[in-house]
């Protein structure tokens, strides 16, 4: 089973990285962008056949290591 | 006008990133994980509201700035 994970800072949280790559892009003339967030995003594979089980075991890894939940919401889908 | 972006590395191209990231969760028990392979997520905000300039405009700010083609793909998704 796959996992997409992504990995976003908080709505209020300040992205500084976002930020950056927001004023780089008005520099190369692309006025018309706004609110640039940036995030990660995981790719993995589970050995797991169990949707369920998966699915907990892939949040117990963002809550463990993936996501600082403190500042970071973190969503999970999986596919075959 | 929203758009996502993922970026990540093509397949083949060695991901030291996602391999730490391996390393880490089989460290702490997650002993079922393979693969891993770690992008990047951008969210922006468009002025434009024509769906197709934005595609337009979104692909070009990729090829430009937010990802370096020669190891990485990418992908946009529109959103009003």
């Amino acid at each position: 089973m796959k996992a997409k994970i992504h990995v976003v800072l908080k709505p209020g949280v300040l992205d500084p990285q976002g930020k950056a790559v927001e004023h780089a892009l008005h520099g190369l003339g692309f006025k018309g962008v706004e609110d640039v967030r940036q995030g990660k995003y995981i790719e993995l594979k589970l050995k797991s056949k169990d949707r369920k089980k998966a699915q907990a075991e892939v949040e117990k890894m963002c809550k463990a290591l993936l996501a600082n939940t403190v500042i970071e919401n973190y969503s999970v889908e999986l596919a075959e």
